[in-house]
């Protein structure tokens, strides 16, 4: 077991970068190929103590960052010999190298990288991020939050097959409830892409459930829902953005409380920090890009080394459990007969 | 000043909206016009005693309800005799019988309802809802949140345009801050319709500052963002849904914790529901549908009498500061000249 992490991802790279993979070697006796610029990645890394830990560091000197974007993004991420990090991570995925691709970088740029380096599932157009939102009964598989911002309703379908394996041979929910993120429960409520969506999804032999609501999202009525990556990534955001709001309002107003509430607010603390890590990303990590033809993962930009140590983690058990050859067999059976939902010919191969 | 209040409009209708009315009333000394089904309506205003209050009873035999969608709710939104409350309410304020109307009915059919009875200000293509959202340095006003799910580029900037002045007459913002609601900062990102629209946006002479993602939002650095119906109700109701899974989350550890952290509770109790208030939408009541060539106000299906109550209130307020003619001043001029951005050809008369 080989995985490929980028060292130059994370916001704070390549510190945690490099920590929480030496931690993850370490911790789950896995192979690690550190991809970033060898000058800034390899004193880090002996400053680890690796020992005799399986890390090898794989030089590449530049690196793709928060301000590519465009078409100028796109050539990079296409470029037959390019040299940054994820580029050259993400070949060594496609070369069979190693068995999975970690990075805590740009999502678009990750997500563009990966599509046009790795390719997609026969079957399946577009990649989708697919994370974990936690919900009152346990989690939801939400995808797409950010790979593909524009979609098609052939595109929607294809996430839920996605989505719904990977739930299924994953987290090990029988029968995925599969629901369509929506401004409405009632089927017909939406904007044109959910309305056309809607029948598709109907159509499939999926346990579609209909329009789902944040609300019912979050109460849990839904094991996986798709939405366009805008959509989904503005859901991912805010939810994130409250919580934290919320977490800095009682902390706040702790701090100038009188001293009896502030005893009080101390007493209820264990329960604050219980409820922060229910929606903090690091316990999970990393999410999976369904859809490219093989097994990529990307981390919030703000991971610190303990969300890369996870992010290897969900990424090894996604290796062991032999997701992609599940994928590739629910889409084959799910997908492949020619019918108005899927137009074979824009498949990219 | 008289106000239009849908009387079917709520969850709950018509107890809430009827006793909410009575009390507007009573408090502001407005008149108030209450449109629906006399048999129910009549009652429940006996019953509050509303003794000599200025507060009149309109028969509306039909309503608009939460199944009413696509063709079929357009019909009844355009019908020249419709009977229903909405029809009937707005109708009241085309004449010029009353200022305002305020329901607490489905979005999508009173946004219907008025675009095709009120028709839209000269300049302005689609209604946008227009409410609160509360930010850690004050509000920030969001748009559309639900009334016009799919956008073109131009409508986004005349909600920019719109939003503008409602911030800066209503909410006395000076210069405001106007953002584009995004799945990025930098300039670029964003779905197709962000990246057209940023362009228009920046070539205008509003004070526009940019993407916005969530965080941006919450943390108060636009005074308006600007949005499609689809992406700004996901907004609106994850945020909802996060606040409203946090409280309840800490409600259920409290209850079932040791009694010396339940007493911990207890003390931090007043700080939970100062923030609860915070993102109670039955502080603001009902948010205005800008656009329309009138003043209507839409609040959640949720509100209870009080929520109503304040929707009054709002209405007044705007009535009073004569919002539309601001508005209106506004759009003339930021929007009139033919340019690129607004195809004339396409507004509704």
């Amino acid at each position: 077991m080989r995985i490929v992490v980028d060292a130059m991802g994370s916001d704070s790279y390549p510190a945690p970068d490099v920590a929480g993979s030496v931690m993850a070697a370490r911790e789950y006796g896995v192979e690690i190929l550190l991809v970033g610029d060898e000058a800034r990645v390899r004193p880090l890394l002996e400053a680890q103590n690796p020992g005799s830990l399986p890390i090898r560091v794989v030089h590449a000197p530049e690196m793709l960052t928060m301000e590519d974007k465009g078409m100028a993004m796109v050539l990079k991420a296409k470029r037959k010999n390019a040299k940054n990090s994820m580029a050259v991570g993400i070949d060594l995925v496609k070369s069979g190298e190693a068995q999975a691709f970690v990075t805590a970088g740009n999502t678009g740029a990750a997500a563009m990288t990966a599509y046009f380096r790795l390719g997609t599932i026969p079957g399946v157009e577009r990649p989708a991020l697919a994370p974990l939102f936690p919900t009152r009964t346990g989690h939801c598989v939400v995808l797409d939050v950010g790979a593909t911002p524009d979609c098609k309703p052939e595109y929607l379908v294809q996430f839920a097959v996605m989505g719904s394996a990977y739930a299924e041979q994953v987290r090990g929910v029988r029968n995925p409830r599969v629901g369509l993120l929506a401004n409405g429960e009632e089927g017909g409520k939406g904007n044109q892409l959910v309305k056309d969506a809607y029948p598709l999804l109907s159509a499939s032999s999926l346990n579609f459930i209909g329009n789902v609501e944040p609300k019912e999202l979050i109460g849990g009525a839904a094991d996986v829902v798709v939405t366009d990556g805008f959509s989904g990534n503005i859901l991912l955001k805010s939810s994130e953005a409250v919580a934290l709001f919320l977490f800095e309002i009682i902390k706040e107003k702790l701090g100038s409380a009188p001293v009896w509430v502030k005893a009080g607010g101390a007493l209820v603390r264990p329960t604050l920090r219980s409820m922060r890590k229910l929606l903090d990303a690091s316990e999970e990590g990393a999410a999976p890009l369904l859809g490219v033809d093989g097994l990529v993962f990307i981390g919030h930009g703000r991971s610190d080394a303990l969300a890369i140590k996870n992010a290897v983690r969900v990424a090894k058990l996604a290796a062991d459990a032999n997701v992609l050859d599940s994928l590739r067999g629910e889409i084959a059976q799910k997908l492949s007969q020619p019918s108005p939902i899927i137009s074979q010919g824009q498949v990219t191969a």
